[in-house]
């Protein structure tokens, strides 16, 4: 399982998450564009855990979890409108089990401290999960909320069971595989004449939630990458050679 | 239900512990002999949650729990022998959710950020509870620790239930009463004639666990209570008058 921090801002929060993940046997993390004085000052203090010292850096949350075929997205939803299906923490272990027996990935991913994630992140995650908190003072604090959703998944996602091998063509396919084909879809949709305002970001966005949505198979996602590049391939050649023909 | 630090050290922890408790909507904080300054410093702190500005403050562990009818020391216990009985994590909330139902007190009890509970901390407590964590980093920050025992309890022990009042004369006896019928037994002991030697700290300590392991019911306390106080009051009077009698 992956740990995805969002450019995490005060090193102790940091250090935090990286001392939970150590308690709970997680070894993998991933930081997304970190403030890099505090990033540096995290690493560098004194006694920082290996997993900090090892950590990925990556530019964008789509690098940091390119490989992950079930992406959980942490916070708090009192403020917004989540566009995914939302599980709270206590029931998330199940669907992790699931994923992870047939062979997938799983990327827990952190916003930052003051704002949590933002709707672009948001739109890479499959799933949302909630911490049931009071209602008073419903935000957590960034090492906290690490602590308890990696306890949940530490004592309750079985991560222990051998992958089911014969199922791999059916696991998901990972994240940057689903970002392949939004950019051929998109490709696709341009070449097809679609007028550059209404491909905008938003449909990018849009079709991200959606193929997530889909939860498509390795197996499927290569059938539909090759029909649209079919497509693709058809609509460009049509285009320059459609006045000699038609 | 009850939160209590013992002689907690650093603010940060402090006030993360008290926003842990309002996240998961804990309302009552004790604090045992917290070092003057830092317990300042965390209660002077902008935006102070409310529950560090109405803690209980106690001169000793005794006092604090002195209402509960079961106390849960916390830590982790790779390296001591416990002397009661121990449950992991995500075992407690079910012996909790008992005591609740039957009109009990539950404290929960941290100790120190640096070595935990004493031995003699945790003669108060009725069991010990382990977060299930990693062999290699097993001691979690203080912070994060309280966030996970109240996140766990929070969801699972369902202290809605309205308490079972025909059990109220069954339900087990609170920390306090428990430590008065300590204190009349040995004065009973001395009474008898056992040594001052022999009536050391350790005789206390294991009284106090001994009384704990029965889990007395109020309502045998009292008849105990009755016993040895009869009993007393015969060994006085027999030792000031035994010489006309006998």
């Amino acid at each position: 399982m992956d740990v995805v921090l969002v450019s995490p801002r005060n090193p102790l929060n940091i250090g935090a998450a990286a001392r939970a993940m150590a308690n709970f046997g997680f070894r993998r993390l991933s930081v997304v564009a970190p403030y890099a004085p505090m990033w540096r000052e995290a690493r560098s203090a004194v006694g920082a855990p290996e997993i900090l010292l090892k950590a990925a850096e990556t530019a964008s949350l789509g690098e940091a979890v390119a490989g992950a075929t079930l992406v959980v997205g942490t916070g708090t939803l009192t403020y917004r409108k989540p566009e995914q299906a939302v599980v709270s923490l206590p029931d998330l272990a199940p669907r992790v089990e699931q994923e992870l027996a047939r062979g997938g990935r799983v990327a827990v991913v952190f916003g930052p401290e003051k704002h949590g994630l933002t709707r672009d992140d948001l739109s890479y995650c499959h799933i949302l999960v909630e911490i049931p908190t009071d209602a008073r003072q419903p935000s957590m604090n960034l090492g906290q909320s690490v602590a308890v959703c990696l306890y949940e998944l530490a004592t309750r996602a079985n991560s222990g069971a051998e992958p089911d091998m014969r199922d791999a063509e059916l696991t998901a396919a990972p994240s940057g595989r689903l970002e392949l084909l939004a950019g051929v879809v998109e490709e696709t949709m341009r070449a097809a004449g679609y007028s550059p305002r209404t491909m905008q970001a938003a449909n990018r966005h849009d079709l991200r939630l959606l193929l997530r949505r889909l939860g498509l198979p390795e197996r499927d996602l290569r059938r539909i990458l090759g029909l649209f590049r079919h497509i693709l391939w058809r609509l460009r050649h049509a285009s320059e050679g459609g006045g000699k023909t038609n």
